[in-house]
């Protein structure tokens, strides 16, 4: 018998009640049954989001939303600046590419914070750039970007600003409106407390008519048909959606609305703040800078003697809990503590008890309970 | 009280089994564990798609595969046909045309069935075709096309063969390497009895040797990405799987190998014909021509006098089954019982009786029981 613990910045926990409305029998998407869920699924959204904005859902990886979003908004040659410290803003640089866009990209080391001035610097020598594209919370290495602040810069421009809170959404503050953030995406597999399969996307005015204009080919991602067939009397999705995945999402967004989300927001700054402290505790030393700490994931550095690819299979085989590794040149040189969505004080505890045991079966000097210790003295202190 | 009874072309009822499947604790997708599921769904794929050919699973509905084969195989301005006798393969040709393709469309009425001759007629007058694309099972009607005809036919031309088989695939037979079927699709609603969310597509060797030459924009549904993600020494998906679907998927294919594959084929065969020899019987016709009339769906016309809009609503309504209406300018004039997936003869025999009593409730002359009567002659015969 050996209980896992899913400690990964996505796939993350979910919930039991989640996992078993999934288990309801299987209803037509072209019911009132399901149109009631779709409706309250997106209003819930909406919610979250902190937007006014249309939000769609789309059976896909959140890989998917990024793609609606270039495809969408974009046409072959138009100028678009990508922000680049990590892997996922290597792949909206790579997707752009891909559609034939001109990207300006501004590339960061990955331990490197997005400064909003280079955007700064580009928008206003250029005032032909179409778009701005950033991942706010950066999966491979859990550094947060100031969208904020970016967003503050795009707002008089023409562009559009583009952002990748797939990692962040329901795990740091996300103010879609107030912030002037005109597309948002996000996935399932989350905060959203889902399993992986849906991805959802928030679409401003100023994204719709930047829309219009469009002339890359799209079929199943178009968010004009998705307004379309939300439009009608009866809202629908444009092709059959992944009713199980839509269910489950409504049950997850109800469980949200009852914490609030100032309390999520807050639980997931805790959880953040108590690994830092338990794993510097143990004289670990945490790879993004200050000024760039997420609440969605912790990423550490390995420390010097240590294989870090054992360290991380010790921890899955020896005592059930999977974080992960680095990504491209970080393998071997990171791990990262996944803390979004259904995940709770004890759960921090638990992996920081087990990095203490897997540290000291690897031979490295470590202080059993340590970590632990100091991550109890954050959550009392709050 | 009232129990439900899903009887629509998809969604269709999923086993208990499969739904309880989807409700176990969320794995990772980068483990071991989860190598093992995936890869066994792919074995367990092959087999149902009775292919050797690389077989491959999206998070999408089964629009996302179809976009998909348009995207890889080909490029701007290729010469394609596309045969249209019914809403899905109104679907591939407004794709291909998004897609920039130069589309030779074969449009013939609903109730008509796709004649290979026709594609033969254009495929002998112009060697530079580069794709014919096929619904197999038009979902909207029901109707069969002969892509084993038209595979022969094609075989030896330079183009590639694209079915849709999203209706098909587990209900009729689909023999893809002996039919010479170059891409195949297939959604999880439907013969695979999962909740929607998955798309499958098989790919033949001459379907890769064109999709190298293709030059139209795809990253979420790139063929190539999926193959290396597949090809690694732990087989992977290129970007988060949706996880409890494949979990779901594999416990589905592990009931359909048990049934046997040449069972499953018959089972629907003869769901169909007990359907076809119930609505008979009550004094309906049929929509689709005895030559064109496939396993998966049997579409009926609306006698005159009833409304076919209300005809839907009450068997829903006061008898719990869900069918479906007819699609677009259809609407109204025939209704479809779908009876794919995991569908018994008494799920025939409740659909039957449900349909007596809604046409009785309509003022329709009809007698009770007689429907019912004829399909239970059908089941005890065989």
């Amino acid at each position: 018998m050996k209980k896992r613990y899913l400690m990964t910045p996505g796939p993350t926990p979910v919930p039991p009640e989640v996992l078993l409305s999934q288990a309801k029998p299987m209803i037509h998407h072209r019911t009132p049954e399901y149109t009631e869920i779709f409706v309250s699924v997106i209003e819930d959204l909406k919610h979250i989001f902190q937007t006014e904005n249309d939000c769609f859902v789309f059976a896909s990886s959140g890989t998917g939303a990024m793609e609606a979003a270039v495809a969408n908004l974009f046409s072959p040659k138009d100028k678009v600046i990508v922000t680049n410290n990590g892997k996922f803003g290597d792949r909206l640089v790579n997707i752009a590419q891909i559609y034939g866009l001109e990207v300006k990209e501004l590339k960061y080391e990955w331990d490197q914070v997005v400064n909003p001035q280079d955007i700064k610097g580009l928008l206003d020598q250029d005032k032909d750039i179409k778009g701005v594209l950033v991942v706010q919370s950066e999966t491979s290495t859990g550094i947060l970007n100031d969208v904020k602040a970016i967003g503050e810069l795009v707002r008089d421009h023409p562009a559009v600003f583009v952002v990748d809170s797939i990692t962040g959404l329901g795990a740091v503050e996300v103010k879609t409106d107030e912030w002037h953030l005109d597309v948002v995406m996000s996935g399932s597999q989350k905060g959203l407390m889902l399993p992986p399969g849906l991805a959802c996307l928030s679409v401003s005015d100023k994204a719709w008519q930047k829309a219009k204009g469009s002339t890359l080919p799209k079929f199943y991602f178009s968010l004009e048909k998705a307004k379309k067939a939300f439009d009608k009397a009866s809202p629908q999705n444009p092709f059959t959606p992944p009713v199980s995945l839509i269910v489950g999402l409504g049950e997850a967004l109800k469980m949200m609305r009852q914490e609030g989300l100032d309390h999520i927001i807050r639980r997931h700054a805790l959880l953040a703040e108590a690994t830092r402290a338990g794993v510097e505790a143990l004289g670990l030393e945490l790879f993004a800078p200050p000024e760039g700490r997420g609440n969605a994931v912790t990423p550490v550095n390995v420390p010097d003697g240590v294989d870090g690819k054992r360290l991380v299979k010790i921890m899955s085989d020896e005592h059930g809990i999977t974080i992960a590794g680095g990504q491209d040149h970080l393998k071997g040189k990171i791990f990262r503590v996944g803390h979004l969505g259904y995940v709770d004080k004890f759960d921090i505890i638990t992996t920081l008890s087990g990095l203490e045991m897997t540290l000291a079966e690897l031979g490295h000097p470590v202080g059993l309970g340590k970590g632990v210790a100091a991550a109890q003295k954050v959550f009392l202190d709050t």
